[in-house]
């Protein structure tokens, strides 16, 4: 089975210029679905892993899958304003701008080992802010998983210290 | 194991006078998750499912970890300008104002079975609209279940057509 071809391209999405990977169709077919899921958790054979963080929001859907499948605590990072416990934050630049990621105080136990996932590395200033939240509430990042990196847009560059796999590279 | 011990109430989240139930203690305990996911498993008993349909985005949690189990497509219904394929689009009353949800138009093919997955069962507002999307495109809705009903709310009032079912109600 290729991957690949559960990955749609959208031309000019959002905005003119881009082109978009959707990864709708992958979770809506449960054979590719499962075989990413199970290269990812491969991935990670022989390292323990306490807790799976998940970036808002498609980082939720793996997230998820990977958690239960380890049988570990599932975390989200999300946006502002969207989890409603006591959180820190961290802020990332974008094109224009900046924008800001929330984690609750208490998801992660100092010296937890931490599995962080998101549907893509981009940039790489996502992931960046994501590292620095687990960090900062005591957590170890055993590596970072993603389905797919952009390689082209050198996201590794700043997460360059870290273990990072992903089943799918453009 | 009392599931209701994993869900954290949050006084006056996100505004003054509402009591806001937080899932993500249940989200951190595999135990408890698991628990939540064989309830709403079992509730789907001798039914046949084809798809799933998870809205966002705290819907994704949940409505991922059982499409996985029940080894089938997963759907997401998102906020406007998310989805890059081509939509429909359902709208719903708040408070004050109008919201928007959509669902990428090959998501459903006529005459499948679909289990629609949210977090809350609220106003019923937000699952109304949900159902309008998958019976536009032709699904058959099996069930609505959510990790909780808010009773007092009535939202079940607004989707009495269906089987609905949560472990939690208040």
């Amino acid at each position: 089975m290729a991957l690949n071809d559960y990955i749609r391209n959208i031309q000019d999405f959002p905005k003119p210029g881009i082109n978009f990977k959707d990864i709708t169709p992958l979770l809506n077919n449960p054979e590719a679905r499962n075989e990413c899921l199970q290269l990812l958790v491969n991935s990670l054979r022989d390292k323990k892993i306490d807790k799976v963080v998940g970036v808002e929001s498609r980082g939720f859907f793996f997230g998820m899958l990977l958690a239960q499948e380890l049988n570990v605590g599932f975390v989200p990072v999300r946006k502002p304003k969207k989890l409603p416990f006591s959180v820190i934050s961290a802020s990332y630049e974008l094109e224009y701008g900046t924008d800001t990621l929330e984690i609750h105080t208490d998801a992660i136990q100092k010296g937890e080992k931490i599995l962080i996932h998101d549907d893509v590395l981009a940039t790489g200033g996502t992931a960046k802010a994501v590292a620095e939240l687990v960090e900062q509430l005591g957590g170890e990042i055993v590596q970072f998983n993603f389905l797919m990196e952009l390689a082209f847009l050198n996201g590794r560059n700043k997460i360059s210290q870290y273990k990072i796999y992903s089943p799918l590279v453009y």
